[in-house]
């Protein structure tokens, strides 16, 4: 199969190219393929690197890029198979035939971080991402409606994409009065409801102009359940780039927020816990966060930098974002907290053996990207401690090159001083869970999340030293 | 009538003495001398000063020291009189026939602020606190209950108040085991529910010991309906301390985080209106703040700097709260921004004529403690303008000893230049007074907390110029 065999069997359909088959386009196209309200024939196009290569092969060949446990997945994929109506590959010319081209590569802000994991320093290239519009522009029609999903610094579409484009259809003697040049932002949250959370959440969009706008709402509304979850159009695409970015501040000011107290909380004796629990009566105040390890993932690590970098380069050209600069720096600091805690209570951490309870970012996930274990596992590596892992979602973690084995008794078998909860999984607070660790020869565990419950806790200090972090003296 | 005839008129009830009568001592009193599930003799006592004096003679003569719009005040004020059970006295005798003694006192920040608002120091000095704990110490019985309500830096309980007690005893040869202590905080609003802030709203509460905590939690079970709105006990007094500053901060930060963003939000054209609107459908983002002139009133301008210093001065001895720092900072900083925002719109402020539209710093609250249109006033009039102000609520503006006619026509039949919305009272969105100030002759209208709807400002904009902060280009 090749694009034109591909395209001649989809005919009269039309064309949607995603650009980017990371963790938002592969998922992306699968719901265009299945659109509610749409027949489209869907390319994805991912960059002719390796990696590109085995992705587009691997989703010719039926395999999907990503280990997920959305179910839908599965059923979209397979419904696409079966129609024929989805391929992969990693050739520009795609661009030439689609009608909608969506933007969901990746946008990566460079973080320079001191050994406690302060931020020092932050740039944003915006290399790879022109490169990747130029692209579009060199090869698209003159009427595409181009929908940049891509979380970008609050400015870009209309500093950096519509100029290219406009460059690029100039030199190609097209019109500039055709193209539609959009910005909608996803919500995908891997997990068991990363499908849902594209055809069953709420939108916001905006466009260059009016007839942007205008098409990208009639797209919208053809693979989302808008009934349910109506659209909200903003005024520019400022205000669309805006709103992503800040809705990412705001969650990772908020972690932040409760990282820096849990830190006081510590040095007051404390149980930061009870106190979040009491406050959190406040309906003003529901959405406090808990203490916690610090922030991962792709987004909450970086977007709130999108912004202040924006702020600082691309539009305003004024101040920093000082409090979403601040959120990043605590947040980045706090593996280093976690690690400094445990040196407290476990000063010799040479050659101790130490079991890790989850390294993915968030609870039953199996996203490991911008983990904040990874930060503690490499400071407890430093240390000299010998760490195995667990993780009931990662089979193999990536950013360690290490292979994750499966059986929690195994784990629980070996020889342990240190057993540290790291990721929220729920199976580590099943009470099977607790009784197989309550069952092994008397340790210290370090819950740096607060999974295990008061009644967990007290049961497994029967036997075992118990430490967790933000909860003061208990 | 003195004390004694007081008390002689109250056998055998129990006495409640509350330190402190301003805007929480003088409710508290009611509420206690009109107890759900007891039938107690209170004592409010505040310090012999011609203020203090005052406010005790008034009371003593049915008059009430504040001007508030809850019915209930009037009724349970009307009703304690009527039992003959409340009494208010300069005296610091009255300690020593208190059963429990409810400390309500201020305790200041003094914070040193540049021109432009941004904060450049602060500190928080304990003496008069100090001094008014000693003058329970002095004179209170060995058994009693001394209930801190006062807004303190986390540790004050444990490192202040319960030392000053204790020597205090020991000087006077009596028990220290007998004596307890207790932190419980309000969460009072001044305002419509006034009263209901106190008697039907969550309590978190602790002890410096199991039978502080236990004789507190007795108690508050007879002042506050419980049934409806159960208590919550902390582990220790440090942790009532920090709830109460910790639920404090975070809203001035999240308050903080707006109004930074309305800043870039002004630079980038976009109508941060939009953007929040669009944010809060998401369940985690519903308590997402809209943007606005700044924060004011007597605990979000400052709570979080108690937490800060008492990390850094009283337990912990370490860091600063960065974040809360930096919320105060900003909001500091608003009242500035929203006069250079009008500059721009309006350049020649000398000699103009404006009208405030409200001076509190809360809508439908006549409460003008640290408002910040405060600051705003004082912007205006350094650059020579000419300014009436209007607040139904507020008929004497103590801060600016300033005189407030009540009349709306009349304030807006003079000759203006600019009106401007500075405070969010209902009336002020009424159609009715949108329809006349549609009336008078083309002016600026400015409104710094986007209290307009867009409908109204559509309306106005036909006949005068409007322009609202943190709408970008609106």
């Amino acid at each position: 199969m090749n694009i034109k065999s591909f395209l001649h069997k989809n005919t009269p359909k039309e064309i949607i190219v995603v650009q980017g088959l990371g963790f938002v386009g592969s998922v992306m196209s699968l719901v265009c393929a299945n659109a509610i309200n749409g027949d489209y024939a869907v390319i994805g196009v991912d960059v002719p690197t390796e990696r590109g290569k085995k992705i587009t092969d691997d989703l010719n060949n039926g395999i999907f890029p990503l280990v997920a446990d959305d179910p839908k997945i599965d059923q979209l994929f397979k419904k696409s198979i079966e129609k024929g109506n989805f391929f992969a590959t990693t050739e520009t010319d795609a661009y030439k035939f689609a009608d909608v081209i969506i933007v969901d590569i990746n946008l990566d802000v460079k973080k320079e971080n001191h050994t406690s994991g302060a931020l020092l320093d932050y740039n944003v290239d915006l290399f790879l991402f022109k490169k990747a519009i130029k692209s579009i522009g060199e090869n698209c029609k003159e009427d595409v409606l181009i929908l940049v999903e891509t979380t970008v610094p609050p400015g870009t579409c209309v500093e950096v994409v519509k100029p290219i484009i406009h460059n690029c259809l100039k030199e190609r003697n097209l019109s500039l009065d055709k193209v539609k040049i959009a910005h909608s932002y996803e919500r995908v949250m891997p997990g068991p409801g990363y499908i849902d959370s594209i055809q069953n959440f709420f939108r916001v969009y905006s466009g260059i102009d009016e007839k942007s706008a205008d098409a990208v709402e009639s797209f919208l509304h053809t693979i989302i359940r808008t009934d349910e979850y109506p659209l909200t159009r903003l005024g520019n695409t400022n205000a669309t780039e805006m709103a992503k970015v800040l809705e990412n501040s705001y969650r990772a000011m908020n972690i932040a927020f409760m990282v820096e107290w849990s830190r006081f909380a510590e040095e007051a004796k404390v149980n930061l816990y009870e106190v979040v629990d009491a406050i959190r009566l406040r309906p003003t105040h529901a959405n406090l966060m808990y203490p916690g390890i610090g922030v991962g993932g792709y987004c909450l690590t970086k977007d709130a930098l999108l912004a202040s970098w924006a702020r600082q380069n691309l539009i305003g050209k004024s101040d920093p974002l000082s409090q979403s600069e601040i959120a990043i720096n605590i947040n980045d600091q706090m593996p280093r907290f976690a690690f400094e805690f445990l040196k407290k209570h476990y000063p010799n951490l040479e050659e101790s053996k130490i079991l890790l309870l989850g390294v993915s970012y968030r609870g039953d996930v199996g996203d490991t990207r911008f983990s904040p274990v990874e930060k503690l596992y490499n400071y407890l590596t430093e240390a000299g401690a010998n760490i195995s892992c667990h993780d009931p979602y990662v089979k193999y973690w990536g950013e360690q090159s290490l292979k994750i084995y499966e059986n929690l008794s195994t784990h629980l078998n070996q020889s342990l001083d240190i057993i540290i909860l790291s990721t929220g999984h729920s199976i580590y607070k099943e009470d099977k869970t607790v009784d197989m660790i309550y069952n092994i020869q008397p340790l210290l565990i370090f819950d740096t999340i607060g999974h295990l419950s008061n009644k967990q806790i007290n049961r497994l200090k029967k036997k075992h030293t118990v430490k967790v972090l933000g909860r003061g003296d208990i």
